[in-house]
């Protein structure tokens, strides 16, 4: 696996006209192109947590995602490559025929089970971990979306990566892993602004702030959620995102994926075309 | 133990001089005659906890706190009258000879191990929970406070005890789990103030909301907490409190502890003071 892990990863300027009246920089953090199955920066969320359950003796990694996690699909191939077994307990019941993101962590080996809603939203409390540790037997337990403190040590890491200057870092929040991780690793005066890409997020910010506690020991200011983007909800779509997915294709050779990166790049848009951004300022998107 | 448990928990009521101005009646929910040993309403948010541990057949209990932790005691005393082994994860360097907390915990089998700060802070992280698990084998792992899903169910009962019209609960905050309960378990138009027993403590907040989305799927609108009266920090003391808790006890046989309750009963009497409540308002305050 090691050898398919490409870092850093690329930092690409973005030619847009639509950005020349603002007088606004964009470059493009290419997380998406560090691993070709380990999707976006889960790479960085999971590395640390891998390399403590190698040293832990574990030979198993049980985590949780709803149907069409990317978490899961990152997990069933790192535990691929790196020789783990791997448990994924999926939100909701099961459906026949799998989605493609079930169906290729089956292909990598991945055993599959099902919580219904409510088991789901405890699966952090002990009683749900007996069962499904009495299920799996024992296990390298990662939370949903893989943020947990270890999580955010690895995303911090981006942000050292980045030898140009830079005033912004603008990335997709599903869980917040990785925007408590970037927040930590910047210097003053930078900022990072997050696009919650799901309804109802406005968790995210306690789920931030209680990463952070957990991992550097302190609640940051260099952070703030836009909640105004999901387009409906997690996975959900509207055809302004989707024409907005299609020009940006057609402009840059790029296209974003629509479950994270469309909204965070159409609600970046949208806040620097309302003149959000001072004439000058340089953002850093994350695709990942 | 359960023969030594008293639920209901009593009700009484409180002949206040100082009250009479505001029209406000005071009740106290004496949670703290529970059990003996089992501090305050630490067998509310045991007891489903305890069940689910043996229903998956653990023989050990895990848990964390400070070394003035009621939850470290609770634990120790309910796995001691109910058969299992506690071990008992304490914030900090080990300080010889063991304070009271420490020392009964012990003296009721508790096992006691010691994390620096900075681990301790991500003892609800896979790799911190895999080396205590190494150390100490199979655990039924309780959180913090004992506040979690469980607790929170638990607590929600003591709402339903309460046979008589009442407005608001006050409660001390040291985890939220208590408040987030109660808020679970109240009727429309019932609301609950909690009193922050610690300094910095506004993570409880997102505290409340996660333990509620967690137990109960949702946030109730129905809480809030008051973060003036930590009197410097948990478990420390001022002049001003102490004499509060000499003349409480003078005016009604009953001296309120000081970590918690007299905290909680200081705010509760400053804000009835301040005219925060309605003439006609009746409080029950929680003694835990």
């Amino acid at each position: 696996m090691a050898e398919l892990v490409r870092l850093p990863s690329p930092l690409v300027g973005l030619r847009d006209q639509r950005l020349e009246p603002y007088g606004v920089e964009l470059l493009l953090k290419r997380d998406d192109l560090i691993h070709p199955e380990v999707p976006g920066n889960k790479w960085r969320k999971l590395r640390y947590n891998l390399e403590a359950a190698r040293e832990h003796g574990f030979g198993r990694l049980l985590t949780f995602g709803g149907a069409f996690s990317n978490h899961i699909r990152a997990t069933a191939a790192a535990g691929h490559y790196l020789g783990f077994e791997t448990v994924g307990v999926i939100r909701g019941e099961e459906h026949l025929p799998l989605n493609d993101s079930l169906a290729y962590a089956t292909s990598r080996g991945m055993v599959l089970t099902y919580l219904d809603r409510a088991t789901y939203r405890r699966k952090t409390e002990p009683d749900v971990l007996a069962q499904l540790s009495e299920q799996f037997g024992p296990c390298y337990v990662l939370p949903e979306g893989g943020s947990n403190g270890l999580a955010v040590r690895g995303c911090a890491e981006l942000t050292t990566e980045i030898t140009t200057e830079f005033d912004v870092i603008a990335c997709a929040c599903g869980t917040g892993g990785t925007l408590a991780g970037i927040a930590a690793g910047l210097g003053v005066e930078q900022r990072v602004l997050g696009f919650a890409v799901l309804k109802g997020g406005q968790f995210l910010d306690d789920e931030v702030r209680r990463l952070q506690r957990e991992a550097v020991g302190e609640v940051t200011s260099n952070w703030a959620i836009e909640y105004d983007f999901h387009f409906g909800g997690y996975a959900k779509r509207k055809p302004e995102l989707d024409a907005f997915i299609a020009d940006f294709s057609a402009r840059h050779g790029i296209t974003p994926d629509r479950v994270y990166e469309a909204k965070m790049l159409y609600g970046l848009f949208a806040r620097i075309e309302a003149g959000a951004f001072a004439p000058g300022t340089r953002i850093v998107a994350v695709l990942s």
